[in-house]
């Protein structure tokens, strides 16, 4: 059956490409390299499971793309991955998540200069215009939906409190687009402060809060990663009863509760790590068809509610 | 032959759909509707070109997706398309390039209303938020490319004339991003007037031009029907020799003129019709992975020299 199935997606794949013009690299064979942070945390994880899934999916459809994948735990390791997919893979393609910005732009640069597309995901470069492609979420949809969902549970208002992530731009138009979003609602912010995208410190920064304010209806957590650790700060302080959470991301914990119905956690609002997926499609489609593919993908964030989770939901990712 | 590639192209599929989650159409099987106004003008029979063959390849790649291609020469007829898609042929998502965006604004919120995914490419609906993709062109990377290569082109600066387009906000930014690429240099705009995009007007206007000034080195003609328009201008009055042009869109003609080497034009602009085909796959995706598709898609445009032209030749296309 697999001698069967590569002859004829061999035809349907020359089929594909009987296209005018001819401009792809090598009679339509082309080699994508994938780059990615190693899974060292809860979202890269995710991200590293959803670049195998794409490119498990695109080699059974196109099986004349090769790709290579390559996963870094830290930026040195990154830049030598990317600089091997040149030397010994010859790829027509790179698709980098970068590790940190700075560090990258150099070596994506050579690959650019070389006359690969490039594609960036999430994280860009110090330099603007490198890529070809540049697919990345939506900071200002991310508050506005979650903005927009507070408004929506609390139409007489309520007090709150807010767990911000790292000091960056990113989280800057997060809170922006969330504060302007509940403008004009009664909802109160009663405390704001830093979390850093981090569990444990998500958990002290919440019983600070538990101990200072008497009235909590509700929490914007504004991270999944930081929502288990606001969690875990109300249980043991037992005010589960008093209050729900918005996290964000799309954990798969967190996606678990809403479609549970669990109280405590009614909704979530996706930051997709699939968005390497979406890259690695487009990338593709850059070979097997003239669509153009240069730009700038900027993927929506959903609200995630218990009608629509079973979407959202991914037993076999560690996120 | 076709029996066994249907075979083996459903097992290939049914591979690629096996995902966890399942929030596939009815087993991945999706009818997806594509409205688009009929050839009327060049940039609309490339539409046409582009979106067939992209159902074609798609097709061939997916043969559960269905897919509904539906043209219209008026608002009234692409607004009866789609209700007709919807009554009858109970489509899962619609691809609509819309003839007017007012006329077609309730129409595709009707479908959205009904949770169908939609994408909208080019022209906006005059309502923010109805689609889940969007999919449209870089007016301001038109003018920017446009202005960039007329800087490198013309080092020590030199005299153009300008033909903008029929007054829009397109037109605005793209005209604005060339002026602004063109700042710091010695390049003297002698005449800017509209030809709104029409290559008889355009006609008229560089008439006008080249009777009024007896030094014209460059014309940024800014629509490859305008530029065939200036072109013959320039012809009949015998000074063909003394200035090139540069239009936009990518018209095969144009492509043609980049690849052969005319002196009178050294290069083109993308403007691409075939995002049309860019938006299919995008939507097609949205069925055959769990890739998030939803957002906002800004395709570049690009710089059409020799070397790149055949890239973007499609000599079976009417554009």
């Amino acid at each position: 059956m697999k001698r069967l199935m590569n002859i004829a997606a061999g035809a349907l794949f020359a089929a594909a490409l009987a296209l005018p013009g001819g401009a792809l690299a090598q009679e339509g064979k082309a080699t994508i390299g994938v780059s990615i942070p190693s899974a060292t945390h809860g979202w890269t994880g995710g991200v590293n499971f959803h670049a195998q899934q794409a490119i498990d999916e695109l080699k059974a459809a196109y099986p004349d793309l090769t790709f290579v994948l390559a996963t870094a735990g830290d930026p040195g390791k990154q830049v030598s991955d990317i600089e091997d997919m040149m030397a010994t893979r010859n790829i027509d393609a790179l698709v980098v998540l970068p590790f940190e910005s700075d560090p990258l732009t150099g070596p994506v640069k050579r690959v650019a200069d070389a006359g690969k597309f490039v594609t960036v995901v999430d994280r860009g470069l110090s330099q603007p215009g490198i890529q070809d492609l540049y697919v990345a979420g939506d900071n200002t949809a991310f508050g506005r939906v979650a903005g927009d969902y507070f408004k929506e549970k609390m139409p007489d208002g309520g007090k709150i409190v807010v767990l911000r992530g790292i000091p960056t731009t990113i989280d800057n138009e997060r809170v922006e687009a969330f504060q302007k979003a509940i403008e004009g609602s009664n909802i109160e912010i009663e405390g704001m402060e830093h979390g850093d995208w981090n569990r444990d410190k998500a958990f002290e920064v919440m019983q600070d809060f538990l101990s200072k304010y008497a009235e909590i209806d509700a929490v914007w957590a504004s991270d999944d990663d930081m929502a288990l650790g606001v969690i875990e700060a109300i249980k043991q302080a037992g005010r589960e009863g008093d209050m729900w959470v918005l996290g964000g991301a799309g954990m798969k914990q967190m996606i678990e509760k809403v479609q549970a119905g669990d109280k405590m956690v009614p909704a979530d609002v996706t930051y997709p790590p699939s968005m390497i997926a979406t890259a690695i499609r487009l990338t593709a489609d850059r070979f097997v068809s003239k669509a153009p593919m240069a730009g700038r993908f900027v993927i929506d964030s959903v609200l995630v509610t218990p009608e629509n989770a079973k979407e959202h939901y991914f037993p076999d990712s560690p996120f």
